[in-house]
């Protein structure tokens, strides 16, 4: 199975080719270690996706690559090894590397291969003779094997400014060995816009951009702009990955590629790519997906897909959004799968409320006047330090309050907390902490005791112990995330606790806010909140 | 002032003036709120920076911009107020927005005006002709008050595309009118690098571009791109934000753009721009004390600043980095205040520690063997979370307690903190904290109890409450700030607690943190090295 036959469709657009490495760049990003099971996982996310290449790792370099490339991993997209050119001084048949990575059970091979011809002398310590023998002999030993090739000529733009000849040489002899793509790689990100669009239209007077790739870095934070700017020049292929993950400042955004190529009209009118629709309607939750199983929060700031990146604050903008919300987005939340946010702030008005609840799936008819007392309460609210805008299920608990709608579920009748440090029996420094919370459930008490890490810990182990005839709707009930920010410094310091929860089991997430002086009692809010939450969820009939 | 001078310099290069609006557009971001206390230390840090424009809010719009603009916040940088152009059917006279932004103590106004015809007749309900009479008559209210003028052209780009006579008729009106700058907006962030210079260039028919600003968002990872462009295109002001904070994916990086323009040659040729070379030499340093202040983690992964930003895993990069540095980054770490990570070994780790202590005023030899110890636990520490970088007082007492000159002024045998939360007598709902601390001086037991706000509070006053023969020493010790950082989500979170402490009688401020899974052991950590390195400080003669 090949990527290059075209589809049948009978528009004019021509084909842009989308390659991943996620699980080969994105796996040298400081701080993420796939397991086999991550590698198997995001490579089936990615052939969902409707990526056309999704580049697995290094088989031969570790035993966990080597295990991947056991079988092949994705059903559309061409499975992708990586690895080295032939070595200099020996034979096809006799570089354990190369025959290695040619049993490997892949479609295609991306070699990588130096174009910098200082990187050949001090790197490889061979000539350039040799080097480009290596590019040839290899991608036609791929080609025998039966496998598509590619060829990443790395620092292909510092070493074009530093001999042109030469590197245009590499690129050349990669093509003309049959490589069906030649990608110029940006090795250490610091080419910029420009000069990328230069260097790339010279160079398709030699390969022509059907056959060129584009493989940018984020050190100038312009690894998408250089991405376009290669686009514009000719290539034809765009290497990046989910939600720029990758070595240093990260790789092209393919989350914030994908929706620009198809939603700019610019590249949508000129251009088509794997993806279909209904993918892009999802690519919210495939990089959010994505994040869960790095375990780490996603970036609310992520363009087109992050939870803020269709949130408006400043009031006056927030009142016209809802006269006509086109001329504020520049493309529709929906197409992503992202939802528009209006948000509770100082600077808001009754508009923005009854939108705002309108979003939370809180139906609210704008002349009801207990709006208005929920408007006086939140103004209030935050001038004491909450933040409803990162809390959308404390706010909805104190919308439906105002509207009458919350049931009493539990009534926390006392708590105590104590933390002692001291040495014990042995003669060693311990700290305890124990959290004793007595509630009241339809007039019955409940008392519970528990130890935890911490005070906060230990209370909110000792709060979900015994909830007595809501213990089940809380099983699956887990904290996330626990944020404390100290509103004004010194002895008057203002605590806010902003807590996540999670549903184990249907992933919903949820976040509430407590703001007290007093840490514990702050944490004990937003506790106290997400439990009345996920009950009053719970009640409901599933949405 | 006017920040319009050029300086003498005798080089031919332009000059690039650098507008940051992180207290105005940054405040839009969707989870921070400034304090007062917050705005004032970071316009003092853009200052520093060497910034030409720090837009400062709106004053009128609620009362802590209003304070903020109650006097002149900068010394170098031209303090701006945003505000909005005269009301269509008031006179200038007449229009109390407009006269509470005239009599604001900044240097410059920048006016925010409609430019898009139908954000006009929908949002501002007038005519085309009244909104321009409103720029103009706004614009020479400012100047005749004797400030600089600036008027933002909101949705600048889509305006131009709906319908471009009228959205350089805007442009034209507010330069003809005197102001100094016209800034073309794209305010929902939407275009593209070649639409912007494209535009940029048809505009500066009309408008000379050395009077023309870009204000671009990152809703396509473009913001850079598109600042980069519209300079490309002739203008001469940037706007943005410190580590790009700002509504929705945020405003143009300044801490991106600075070192691209100030070390990339294609820019570094032609222009200069205000923050001198030992200015961005603290870049790091200002990033992530803004980070510090916002109390969130600094991105890892930031172009430039971040920690990963000159990391490299790869072990055959890393192996050549260590032949010839400069061929595998894009510019020198150092200039930009970072540094260099080979994750395998860290080579620099002995002379960088002996040069910071030597910061830090205490004396060591490089052959010092002690040092291998303080440099071990000083990197065990840090993978705990430790920020040594943050707490100068607490690495001066590790260092110093290496090298064996702390005496144990006290020993802390047992503290137990209690919060508890109940109705009292009278029926209210009461929390109160409670510490008791046991300190043996000498020999001598102290054993002191104090409520509190909070537990750490509680902590904090029990402990300083009997110092025995050491208590006149810590009289004028406060706590000034305590700042909580939750290292990793979820249950097995660790909390860092950084608390800054002064002499209230010398203004001297110290930095101390503590680590634990308790908040309450992390900030006992804390409290303890504060009063150690008081008394340390008190023992010896007067710096």
């Amino acid at each position: 199975m090949s990527v290059n036959a075209e589809s049948s469709k009978t528009t004019a657009r021509e084909r842009l080719y989308l390659f991943d490495t996620t699980l080969r760049d994105g796996a040298q990003t400081n701080g993420i270690d796939f397991s086999l099971e991550d590698k198997i996982a995001i490579a089936d996310m990615l052939d969902k996706l409707g990526i056309d290449y999704v580049e697995g790792g290094y088989p031969g370099a570790n035993p966990m690559d080597t295990a991947f490339f056991q079988k092949k991993r994705t059903k559309a997209a061409a499975f992708t090894a990586f690895g080295m050119t032939k070595r200099a001084g020996r034979s096809v048949e006799n570089d354990p590397g190369l025959q290695g990575l040619l049993q490997a059970q892949s479609d295609a091979i991306c070699f990588v291969a130096k174009s910098w011809d200082f990187h050949v002398k001090v790197a490889l310590a061979t000539t350039n003779e040799e080097n480009l023998d290596g590019i040839r002999q290899s991608v036609a030993a791929a080609v025998a094997a039966g496998k598509e090739a590619l060829v990443d000529c790395e620092h292909f733009f510092d070493g074009y400014k530093a001999n042109r000849d030469y590197a245009v040489a590499c690129a050349k002899a990669a093509y003309e060995a049959g490589a069906r793509w030649v990608v110029l790689c940006d090795t250490n990100g610091g080419t910029l816009p420009d000069e990328i669009e230069a260097i790339v239209a010279d160079v398709t007077r030699f390969v022509p951009g059907d056959h060129l790739g584009i493989h940018a870095h984020n050190d100038t934070e312009q690894a998408v702009a250089n991405s376009l700017a290669a686009v514009k020049a000719g290539v034809r292929q765009i290497q990046g990955t989910l939600n720029g993950i990758g070595e240093r400042c990260g790789n092209a955004n393919l989350v914030t590629l994908i929706p620009t190529l198809m939603l700019k009209r610019d590249y949508a009118e000129r251009f088509e790519v794997g993806v279909s629709e209904d993918a892009l309607s999802k690519l919210t939750q495939f990089s959010r997906s994505f994040d869960e199983l790095l375990n780490r929060a996603p970036d609310r700031h992520a363009p087109y897909v992050g939870a803020a990146a269709f949130a408006t604050k400043a009031g006056i903008h927030a009142s016209a959004i809802l006269k006509d919300p086109r001329t504020y987005e520049h493309v529709a939340p929906e197409r992503v799968g992202n939802r528009r946010h209006v948000l509770v702030s100082d600077q808001a008005g009754k508009s923005n409320l009854v939108s705002q609840l309108k979003s939370l799936g809180i139906a609210a008819d704008p002349s009801d006047r207990r709006l208005d007392g929920l408007l006086r309460e939140v103004k209030e609210r935050e001038a004491l330090g909450y933040a409803y805008e990162a809390a959308d299920a404390s706010f909805s608990l104190l919308a439906m309050r105002h509207l009458g709608e919350v049931p009493k579920f539990f009534d926390v009748k006392s708590f105590r907390v104590m933390v002692e440090r001291r040495y014990n029996a042995v003669g060693e420094l311990v700290t305890m902490s124990e959290a004793v919370v007595k509630l009241v459930i339809d007039g019955e008490e409940h008392m519970s005791v528990a130890e935890g890490n911490g005070p906060v810990n230990a209370l909110d182990i000792a709060m979900r112990k015994d909830l007595g005839k809501y213990q089940s709707e809380i099983e699956n009930l887990v904290l996330m995330d626990f944020k404390v920010r100290i509103l004004n410094g010194g002895t008057e310091a203002i605590t806010r606790v902003l807590i996540e929860s999670m549903d184990e089991k249907t992933d919903e997430r949820w976040f509430t806010v407590g703001v007290s002086p007093n840490i514990v009692d702050a944490s004990f809010q937003a506790l106290t909140d997400s439990i009345t939450y996920r009950l009053l969820k719970g009640a409901a009939p599933a949405a």
